[in-house]
């Protein structure tokens, strides 16, 4: 049996230490790795594991998205799941930080036999994020587990990004007054399936409940999508910390994915999406292939000193490089 | 003279609906616009226009962004000066909605001679936009502009793109209550050097101060940055109604740009971004000859339908594509 082929049973059994591995393989931008990841990815897809739900899970710094992802997940595992949770950083890119840079902050979960965490990769482009991401979901489900939270900041691309990876998308939001209602951008709640308002406890928790009527009201006011029954998209408060309203989203999120999976929308959401990850893997090998050639990396070097100093305009200059490549 | 050679010398001469023809240009796809456009930009260039000074704005929806830009623009043509204000809206990728989209909402500004305002271009991908902002720019400097406000709203890598292309980076917050501090990102308290609290008017005044003396103190915090000078950054409070500090705020920009034109860091700077540009540039125009190439695109819809049936892996059949590109 190959390396790779041994790698995949052992991920297939379940074995944690061997699904880090994998997961540090597509991660790797070596092109021997690269190879073995492809083929590593290529043997887990090929045995048809059974399909984890993707749970995208986006929510700003400060609304408790760790503490959240904590309850849910021990409670998951209370019902004898298997729970992988990824994140999803670009801002990693810019601080080198990372969220769930620390596992201590989800130190139950990460004590947990059928748990698994995995921070966001840093330092690397968000298409490179993107890609590992996708690939690290690959290998969790190859790997036998049920559900697969995808966590992100509340940062543009990040969440369209994740949505494209999730089978459901939940937004955490934490209790304000009406007038940031539109500090909630609308593409973000056209992405999201279910909105919880977290912190919905103690002297927040009326607060609380007045936000989640605020955003079920503006739920009602946008535009009906083929992919929700009845009431979905909806708005529920819950609390991380006191775990009420965790068992009830729990509910909502079975009943929405089993409608889907019946109406055919979950097949069609998993076929679009190897769509675009297919796109996505021609544009970052392609911009990965432009790095990797010799003399391109010398030419470009000549002309940046150029560029730098204005005797060629970036245009032009990039330019010269398409000539070459070309040529 | 060419068509190009004499679109260049009308924006040169000033003539708005020349500019306004030139970014329809540098925003087209089409090939032939493309030639066109590489030229216009290197005539602009080649004259050695003097440098605008190029201003990024960011600031969360309802902070109040566009009556900001509208007095600040004002303020400014009152000076004498000519104004530019382009829009980068990412989001708009997803919608097809855009920032600015409604002049209206600059309906003064608007209607001034000294005045260019141009909206976000909409469905693109994020690199495309800033492809075209950036050649916005530099046709709003070869048309003499003497500032150019660049717009984006608050979403993650948007403001990071906008920094790459302005000379000083302005943030334009809403006074809140001491907890949501950390809802600012980190990532953008890094890259700001200025921020203004809006809304220091009326019942929210005291508010405003308080959040100013909160950012003060968090700017304290962070690490001193080379390219600025004694007390910057820095957080000050504004009222884009009243327009009130904003002489002020005007003041502390051009103290701070002057330092840094003295200094050296001005024209390092823009060193700085010509690389980045002229890099972008590249991977963008790689971009656009794979989807250009009529083979490939075959070859992609084919494989395409095998990807959504499941029957290939996203992975290996990006690799056949890539195996084609080679052959």
């Amino acid at each position: 049996m190959s390396e790779t082929a041994q790698l995949a049973s052992e991920i297939r059994a379940g074995q944690r230490r061997a699904l880090a591995r994998g997961i540090t393989l597509v991660e790797s931008t070596r092109a021997d790795h690269r190879v073995a990841a492809v083929e590593l990815l290529e043997i887990l897809r090929k045995d048809a594991p059974k399909q984890a739900l993707r749970i995208g899970l986006s929510g700003t710094p400060g609304v408790g998205k760790s503490t959240f992802t904590e309850a849910l997940g021990m409670m998951l595992i209370g019902k004898g799941l298997k729970v992988a949770v990824l994140a999803v950083d670009p801002s990693s890119t810019l601080s080198g930080g990372s969220i769930l840079g620390d596992k201590t902050r989800m130190d139950r979960l990460s004590r947990e036999a059928n748990a698994f965490i995995r921070p966001s990769p840093s330092r690397t482009v968000l298409g490179g994020v993107a890609r590992r991401t996708r690939e690290a979901i690959a290998l969790c489900e190859g790997a036998g587990f049920d559900v697969i939270l995808i966590e992100t900041v509340g940062v543009g691309q990040s969440e369209t990004m994740v949505a494209d990876m999730a089978d459901v998308f939940v937004l955490l939001l934490a209790p304000a007054g009406g007038d940031e209602l539109q500090g909630v951008k609308r593409g973000i709640m056209e992405i999201a399936d279910l909105i919880l308002v977290n912190k919905a406890d103690g002297e927040l928790k009326s607060q609380a409940m007045r936000t989640c009527a605020d955003y079920a009201g503006a739920l009602r006011l946008m535009r009906k999508r083929p992919q929700d029954p009845g009431d979905f998209p909806k708005a529920m408060p819950v609390s991380a910390v006191t775990s009420e309203g965790l068992e009830k989203a729990w509910g909502e999120i079975e009943t929405l994915v089993n409608w889907r999976r019946a109406e055919g929308f979950w097949s069609q959401n998993r076929a679009r999406q190897s769509e675009i990850w297919f796109e996505d893997e021609i544009r970052q090998a392609v911009l990965a292939r432009l790095d990797a050639d010799a003399g391109i990396k010398a030419l470009r070097k000549t002309l940046q000193a150029r560029v730098k100093s204005g005797e060629i305009s970036p245009e032009r200059a990039a330019e010269q490089v398409m000539d070459a490549l070309r040529g």
